[in-house]
């Protein structure tokens, strides 16, 4: 039986025209890579020959999926962190890659302006099949109603062990010892802090960063630890006015993103104060210009990659049925020359 | 006449109840700011206490709207531009605010992985109202096909005032002129330029520092111009292996990125040539780190917060039926101490 051209040809005669399944047809059409290249290739260009649309709406009230991912970028109002983070425009990059790969289309938000329902505007409303919300907060409500509410979702932040959902993130009470224990090793006896610890990621290095002191014997001093915000602005404007003052013996500093990092070494090095000798420098994050500041700088790598594959394969395996479990990501001190003081 | 409480309530039932029409029930609902904050506030009310959801795809079909704006990045398969390009994650934060602001939602798309029929997957399958390209590239097939395609679409790039489509940009060739002119003010008499010129916003910086060369009654050394991407990494390999065989001469580098001109900083000060005493030093981009690296780097500014709000406006103009122009916005040079030799 000859099938003729037309256009009202449905998906199930592409199939049929191509020798393959209608689910195999449908993920040839979405350029799947599930799908073999020869395979994807011959379906669409039956699909072309014969001007076969799909219909994304119309396919999804039938499927009731909408083979998108709401990716929610929540910012803290308390703090100027904003899409331009360089560590979160990393992990947003990778998680746009691992999605597409998958097959799905990313929807992008920002907290400040999406709806207080994540759950009614997200998931009930079909514009999305699950979300991944990058950053904590400080336990945003929204967060936890997903959670109580059944609605597929994984976190980056700072796993606990204690949440009633899935969290990943990386070691950072680990990478704040590393990065400490590091700057004792080199010498230092006084080490400051910069970072907000309302925020639960900074909060743990924080912790990791009083480990460390607690191991060598030192007594960690309040006042040397110092609210900051995620930029290099904000790192700057806290070493020229709070360190300062504390500079007679003050040797280090650990500083809890690379662009905070960044700042402070500016108002080191305008005030004349050479990095590494009479302070050094740690950062955290690992972005691609801490190898280029001069001096270079010594950070805490997380990992990127990883992080951003894992989220979107713990997600897409709720939505298929499976639990998720939080993760704990390993992570490793970079050394360069900020903090090296020996040969 | 009254109004039982019921699960089937409708988005007209909302309006009536609400005391509106269906249209700003509607909006309300999307908590568009085009309503007034204690309307969205009452509809929203009593929207929850029906337990009333509005369908995002069955609304679509209806509307024949998907509410949602794509937004591609068009990166160019030669070079090694990603996501993680500071600049292109700055103006990609601007659109993302202002889309939401406008009541829209983005759906991010990198070109590496997009269908290749951009029409077909995501305007004529009702994914997308209209698509913001970011990145001309080397004049890619796909923008040629929308443009003839009748589909709502705008691109960040180089306008030239010659394309058939609209396309918002700096105007690079003025902003360069600025960044060699600078130069030359203060001494340089050989200066390199690291950038890619297979990419027109780049060819058109590089045309601007020829100009202003030959105003200077300096004829361009095509030896000094070299494909760079646009990366630190880049700009120290090119300023490392490249660059230091001229170096005998060379007193000057203008880079067409801030990414390039910070690798290439660190390759001069690794090698002991001091910045800007033997060679000065202008980027182009004023991202944010520009100000905190040492020395800090001059740089011509792009008005990212300008560029991303004319690219909705134009967007969303177009999708209501008026036609889009091309627009070339004004740029600025940013002195800081990487080109200042005089006090």
């Amino acid at each position: 039986m000859g099938i003729k051209p037309v256009k009202t040809l449905t998906l199930s005669d592409i199939a049929r025209l191509a020798g393959v399944s209608e689910s195999t047809a449908s993920r040839a059409l979405r350029d799947n890579p599930v799908i073999n290249a020869q395979t994807r290739e011959k379906v669409q260009q039956i699909a072309a020959e014969h001007q076969f649309k799909v219909n994304a709406t119309a396919r999804s009230l039938r499927t009731q999926k909408s083979h998108t991912i709401a990716v929610i970028i929540l910012f803290d109002a308390k703090t100027q962190q904003t899409i331009t983070d360089p560590f979160l425009l990393e992990i947003l990059g990778v998680i746009a890659d691992e999605l597409t790969r998958q097959g799905y289309d990313m929807l992008l938000s920002t907290s400040k302006t999406t709806d207080k329902d994540w759950r009614s505007y997200y998931f009930d409303s079909k514009r999305a099949d699950g979300l991944i919300v990058i950053g904590q907060g400080e336990h945003d409500e929204r967060v936890e109603q997903l959670s109580s509410a059944g609605v597929p979702f994984v976190v980056w932040g700072a796993p606990t062990g204690s949440e009633a959902f899935a969290v990943i993130g990386s070691d950072n009470r680990q990478g704040a010892t590393l990065a400490v224990s590091h700057l004792l090793a080199q010498g230092c006896k006084r080490i400051a802090f910069l970072g907000d610890i309302r925020h639960t990621e900074i909060e743990m290095r924080y912790l990791g960063y009083q480990d460390a002191l607690l191991a060598a014997g030192i007594k960690p001093e309040p006042l040397l630890q110092l609210n900051t915000d995620f930029t290099a602005q904000a790192g700057y404007v806290q070493t020229q006015q709070a360190l300062f003052k504390q500079l007679g013996s003050l040797d280090g500093i650990f500083a809890a993103s690379d662009a905070i990092a960044m700042g402070a070494m500016k108002a080191l090095l305008e005030q004349g104060i050479s990095v590494p000798q009479q302070v050094a420098l740690v950062g955290f994050d690992d972005i691609a210009m801490s190898a280029y500041c001069t001096p270079s700088l010594t950070t805490v790598k997380q990992d990127t990659q990883a992080g951003g594959k894992l989220l979107v394969a713990q997600l897409l395996g709720q939505i298929n049925g499976a639990k998720a479990a939080s993760q704990l990501l390993p992570v490793k001190l970079i050394e360069r020359q900020s903090s090296l003081r020996k040969e």
